[in-house]
């Protein structure tokens, strides 16, 4: 029999639906020491905190995360509220001395960022940041082609994050677009991944210089409507009000390996849906991916046969390629959903064997840093350097 | 509360895993009346199916499948077996007056499958065949954009089924290639659902004429391994033995509306790993899909604009997509697994209200009737008639 | 100063217009031992013959083509007439002599293509055949990669040759739809040229089984205009008449090396506009081309790292392509046109050395005879032998 | 008999052959009203370029531009000389009152660009300069969408050109590597190409902030070699020399109607031969082109059926497709070669109807602008303003 680890997890919205299918369908690892039991779901309204947790298969729910990070019976905290809650919650849950897995962005703000890893530094508790897309099994080829020098030294990165589901004006306004709950727009939304993977495949980024708009100043406001955890399901008020963050956000990045960047994040890129890519262009080979296309990578060698060199797309489902032995044969691919699979996976193995998780709150405030420095350049209308020790 | 309905499963090799993978996540349909409860799984090797049950979240397990379809507490039996079993199964399934979900292709020859139907429609039961590429969004679009006319009259039907997942000759025998298991090669296991694709998208087909070949007439033995579920878990063994199904299978069609059908399945397409595709082409437009990109479903029209007409590439992940509504936001893709949890939702959907799920056994047979005129033609060098009445 | 080959076409519509863009062209291959002189163009009408001399650069015009090919000043005679018309003038100017470079399907017939390939043998002239598609420098990666046997034994050959310029039920009859011209539709058009890149890669076709169906049976008369060269110059009249071509044209056949074939060409796949495009598959590896892409070569290789192993997108415009160098820097792609400048330099080389070019007639007759079995095919609605020897 | 214009060209390397492909071909474009005559072309080195004159089929060769300009038989002078060369020749042949078609960029400096605008408006002659991809019937489709309104109001531009031809640090110094001949490296190879496509597409920039790179410093010399004009027929010296140009530069940009920019040139990108890509979206839909497709436009529509929004991949092939109609049936591929005889018929047809071609200098002189303050603003450290006015 399988050990168990007790999970607690706060918020069922987008991400609270996107852990709990990873705790649900993580047996599938048949390697994995210990299975999760899905313990207690905390949100605000009990109305729809109760019905998430009977669909999700949750065997108990709460409305305040303070209950629910005393509990004795959990091992583990799942984080997924909007961002502005992550700072307090983390600190409440890290002084109750639970492990911790939280949602990314870390934190609004950088300062916020670092004294949450100071918290869990301090309380000695395991620690997890949501990037999932590093459970992505064709991200994690790009990391091991570029480790085994595949593609020599780095030259370029080159990452776009494009969505456009507000480019239509009657879109209403959610948290997202709301800087005081959101602390950013597309920025720690969506550039926050390409900035961590960025990081995962070439290390640190030592400067930046940014722009940044808000294309649609005044929204309606969001009615009150409860039905169901999907994105679909707001409904616009006949009030508006201000969108208070970026739209659109694009910077220019040095990393410390000599390698140059470009960066962009919109929500105004009309067609484009969660077009996450990204190339990699080094001496000896390039990588790309994107995220619509997420079982895919293509590489290009220089090594290959001069007449036979091409862009490989190589579909990661193969046996071996990480996490893929675990789901279906070649060719059947995966989803979005089951990075979280896999990202819950990564987690509870480390529990299990009492290891740190990767990535780790480290790693979420050092994108926090990268982040904190577009903003400062976008208001300085200079380079900015990204503090990189923590 | 949601109503329960009371699962029993049979076989949790590949199949076995997902349609468990159906049941743990159908809760994401936030309308779905009734939800499942995974009361009982079977497998005839007690130490294999008590860690999948386990793995798995099934409540209990037994290795005779008899004992199952007479248990009280089981509202509905899903048959994941090698082929050669659904026929007894199905029959006493049915015997025992409960509803069956049963894997493709129904049986190993049109007379079995005849039997078979039979046999249900004498109970009264509800069944249902598993032909679950028609829980693909991108595939029920097409569907749509067929019945809506935007196609016009259609011409033609391309589809192929491409594998290669033995053409290493040292890939040992499994229970697919042997043909008193299988009853045959690709042309059970994979035409079979290109041709219910066809039947679904354009109706009956009348004839065939075929050709078919064994690559690799001989090949290891499968040693006795038990580990995990998995397609890559077959180890081979020492001695060889005869592979008795065909390796490629092609044949020409007509259907019953004047179209004209081109089909091939093969397990010898290297670089192609389920490469489930197809294309219609009509009078106004066309329709192109394949699985290895299953969220995209590619549309032509000759009704845009003269100067910007061209094949669209639409990726059925927004809220108006069949299905899609109930996952993630828009470019966030779903998974072979999820087809399963759609095919799910469309049984439980049907059983909660008392009806007939599609597509059923009468798919299945006339699916079979079509395989069955392929064996023919490839016996007989000729044209041979499709039975269409049943 | 290089060597001077004299030229002297007929016909001078679409084909006149491709090849006459060949010897245009023809001297960007600086090894080129000898340019041609376009000499003269010769057509029936002499208001358009005249009008193309002139916007073409050839030096003078006839209207009679028995007059051209007795000509002293000419050394090779380039056929590009309707069908129907190759028997007369190949035979006419092989007893005149001259060498030979006409325009494929070589005939209406095999028996006329036999007598054709006895004519020229009889005069010892030169002869090439104008399957202008073994000069696109992607095939002929193609070809390398299974000489080198990088694909190792040949399992499959998957060709399908589409286009849609005649779905709309309002383009006039021209000669490409009276058999009494063409001989046949989209087999004789299209599917030669599917049949010769087959013969070219894999070698001899032994036996066919075949389908066919004319979709629309009558349209409107072609009225009489001249107007510029190019296939949209066609204007419809008020009477109509019958087609007595095939639309649509499918076989299944087997190759002489064990390997099996499925082909198919029609003028009925909307959105499909010159998708002449096969797959081959081996036990080592596979190629895949479409001629709207027809600078890129697909090519999947086992014997890539198990992990990154994936379809390379070949771009072929590097220096190490064949014909490739004579042209621009990598990624600047060729087009159409290109392959008949490619094809002129094959001829011109030839000749300038003495030489048979390659295509020549016997391939020439080899393709009619597969053409041949499939009409056979239809009728016999059985397989049918393919006659191989020449 | 169609009017003529007599040509002299001077340069006859890579671009001169390019040109020489547009006058050679132009004929086919049967409307134009006047035919060129290759009357001259000019070289400094005799060998050479007597053997490219044969080849190409010019009258008669000079090794003098001066004598060039002033000779009475010619019309109108094409500049394919490298870029530091242009600003005397230009000057020198707008004295002389001949017509200029210049490529580009027009220049190494602003400065410089000015008084060659100035010049030409002196003499009053006419002016085109060489901006090829305008000819592109994919981007003059991408321009007809736009300004038909079918993108709404533009939010993004987004613009790369990558290709790899040194990254291999073996490949000597080309005067395209030497600061002094050429200005800048893929700032004013590249990048010219994408400022003006954006130009086009969207009108003025008005603000960039910029970084560069030089990433190998150091080059084998360049071996005098004479074969052929191709890029491929350069060789290595021993000795080596320093690289006095950027190897990548990417800059932000602001555009006059509110829309953001990124743009990036580099020569670094391995694996991108000549991938010339632009993306741009608007409220109502978004345009996608790369270069090493060069027929295909991408395009979504906003407008389209809610289910059934997709990228459609135009062909551009189309009669109705600008500049199309003249070259081959649907689906018959252009080439590279094939824009610059687009680009030689707008000329000509500009010329016999005694207009001015676009783009001309000013178009030259603007992107040039840009180009400047890209380069002061990598000095700067900050962002600039570009100049908008001449």
């Amino acid at each position: 029999m399988a050990k168990k680890i007790n999970v607690g997890m706060i918020g069922y919205s987008f991400m609270g639906k996107a852990h709990t299918f990873g705790y649900k369908n993580v047996g599938i690892f048949y390697e994995l020491e210990a299975l999760p039991v899905m313990k207690v779901l905390c949100g605000r309204k009990e109305e729809g905190v109760s019905a998430a947790a009977e669909r999700y298969g949750w065997e108990s729910y709460e409305t305040d995360w303070k209950k629910l990070v005393h509990r004795d019976d959990i091992d583990v905290v799942d984080i997924c509220t909007p961002n502005n809650q992550h700072h307090e919650i983390v600190i409440g849950t890290a002084e109750a001395g639970k492990n911790i897995f939280c949602e990314k962005p870390l934190a609004k703000t950088l300062d916020e960022a670092k004294e949450m890893l100071q918290a869990v530094r301090k309380a000695g508790v395991k620690h997890m940041i949501g990037f999932n897309y590093r459970t992505v099994p064709a991200i994690v080829l790009a990391k091991r082609l570029i480790d085994d020098g595949k593609l020599g030294d780095i030259y370029h990165f080159r990452g776009v994050y494009l969505q456009d589901w507000i480019v239509d004006p009657s879109v209403p306004l959610s948290w997202r677009l709301d800087g005081e709950v959101a602390g950013s727009g597309p920025l720690g939304d969506l550039a926050a991944h390409t900035v961590d993977i960025a990081r995962y495949l070439l290390g640190d980024i030592t400067n930046v210089v940014a722009n940044w708009k808000t294309i649609i100043e005044e929204r309606p406001l969001q009615a009150e409507t409860v039905k169901g955890t999907g994105i679909g399901d707001v409904q616009a008020a006949e009030e508006t009000g201000k969108v208070t963050v970026e739209d659109a956000v694009m910077f220019l990045a040095k990393f410390a390996n000599g390698a140059l960047g470009t960066f962009e994040a919109t929500r105004f890129a009309t067609g484009r849906k969660n077009y996450n890519a990204f190339e990699v262009n080094g001496s000896k080979g390039s990588v790309r991916f994107c995220f619509e296309d997420m079982n895919r990578l293509e590489f290009y060698s220089r090594e290959d046969d001069d007449y036979a060199q091409g862009w490989r797309n190589i579909l990661a489902t193969e046996n071996v390629h990480e996490f893929a032995a675990a789901w279906w044969p070649p060719g059947h691919i995966i989803g979005y959903g089951e990075t979280f699979v896999n990202e819950v996976y990564v987690l509870l193995d480390a529990l299990a064997k009492g290891q740190m998780p990767t990535p780790d709150f480290v790693d979420g405030v050092k994108c926090q840093a990268i982040l904190e420095a577009v903003v400062n350049s976008v208001k300085s209308n200079a380079w900015e350097v990204v503090e990189t020790e923590f």
